[in-house]
């Protein structure tokens, strides 16, 4: 998959960027994706391109030459440089993309709200993997259903919470007020996610985070993103992501 | 607590540093304190500053008044900037307290392989509370002890072995070689936290990263993590804290 850019908003030295991450889920990776997507960057999703893409990915993971290995997917290549964790890669990536603030504060602002999400992250693929992600959800159900019982109770509400007050001192619709910044893209990845594994939960909650799912809305409209949803490039939730859906652990 | 510097390394303007974390465990907080004791830095840690210490930082965390609220404790109060979580605390601490390369993909390396030490402290705790936080270890045994096999078997020897090869590759004795940064004290605190809640395990595992043993040794000889280790600065570890021994976990 390559996406090339219909601008030259990036100026006159426009980078290719190469994001390594798993060809058949959105995981982590969509993150990433997202950012680059709104930006319109040139970019190659390596591993979906064709047969070669996850060998590709893999021999660069196991090399033993690189200068800064990642430890696992998804990582970005630009230039030289090799980058990975998420947040990592889009701290790079926000400031050549226009999607952070240029200052320091701001820029640090910016990450530790995605660190944030990067925690909810865990806690969302934990709902369906408590134990271990070496057995079976089927194998491992029980316990599935208190961690998402708890999950839904006491970490939503907290997180959400959160991220619904930052909301509500920017004065919205974005994280810091009029200006997106590529956390709101991953808050709208977020929401996305929820809708999907966990849909009645997430329909009656949505209730109580107006200007999050104002947020949501308002990035799914913006032309980019909306035509990289409707692309063939935007993959589709699946059982085999952070997201998964069991209706016994959605009630 | 207040340490203060008996040096002026840090030149004629030296910053004194508000940590706000918990009084009684070393936790993230932790990964945070060995950065501001190996810098020599002026810091207040906050919390432990007698009875008013936590009220002060609760009283901060509630604040609707905070820019840039945290959303949990550590946080870092850097004269005006408050920077919460851990990672995105040391990145702010590192450049200035010389323990972080000064170029841009030195910095965007040792935040990644800090961000790779959380996913690992957050394994490390669900250890013990695979389930959920909100039940005690007693009530999600069986749980705990398949979740701490699958630990040690897969996620310790990939993750630790990766640690392992990146010494490796930079000759020792710490990540980056000569040069000491901060995600070397944090992988010292990760050793020191294993031994902790898994002896056992542990003895063994040590013989396949000698490197990262070797590591944590040097850490420890240096004079200024040498004093505040001996000092009562250091909390002790404890049952609830992120690593915890239990003696059937451990075999």
């Amino acid at each position: 998959m390559i996406r090339r850019s219909a601008t030259t908003s990036q100026g006159p030295i426009a980078m290719l960027y190469e994001l390594y991450y798993w060809p058949t889920i959105q995981g982590r990776g969509e993150f990433v994706r997202l950012a680059l997507e709104e930006a319109g960057a040139d970019y190659v999703d390596v591993a979906r391109r064709g047969k070669r893409g996850v060998p590709a990915m893999m021999k660069l993971l196991d090399s033993t030459r690189i200068e800064h290995p990642p430890f696992a997917p998804p990582f970005l290549k630009a230039g030289k440089l090799v980058i990975a964790q998420t947040a990592n890669i889009l701290f790079y990536l926000g400031e050549r993309l226009g999607l952070a603030p240029r200052d320091e504060a701001g820029k640090l602002w910016v990450h530790q709200l995605q660190l944030t999400i990067t925690d909810l992250v865990v806690l969302i693929h934990d709902t369906h993997h408590p134990i271990t992600t070496y057995l079976y959800y089927e194998e491992q159900r029980p316990a599935a259903r208190r961690r998402t019982a708890d999950f839904w109770r006491y970490r939503v509400p907290k997180i959400m919470g959160y991220f619904e007050h930052v909301l509500a001192t920017s004065g919205g619709p974005y994280l810091l007020g009029r200006r997106l910044c590529y956390v709101d893209l991953s808050l709208f990845q977020i929401v996305e996610g929820l809708r999907y594994a966990f849909p009645k939960r997430m329909k009656r909650f949505e209730r109580k985070v107006p200007r999050i799912v104002a947020l949501h809305d308002r990035v799914a409209e913006r032309p980019r993103i909306a035509a990289y949803l409707a692309s063939e490039r935007r993959i589709a939730f699946s059982q085999w992501g952070i997201y998964r859906y069991f209706k016994e652990l959605d009630h």
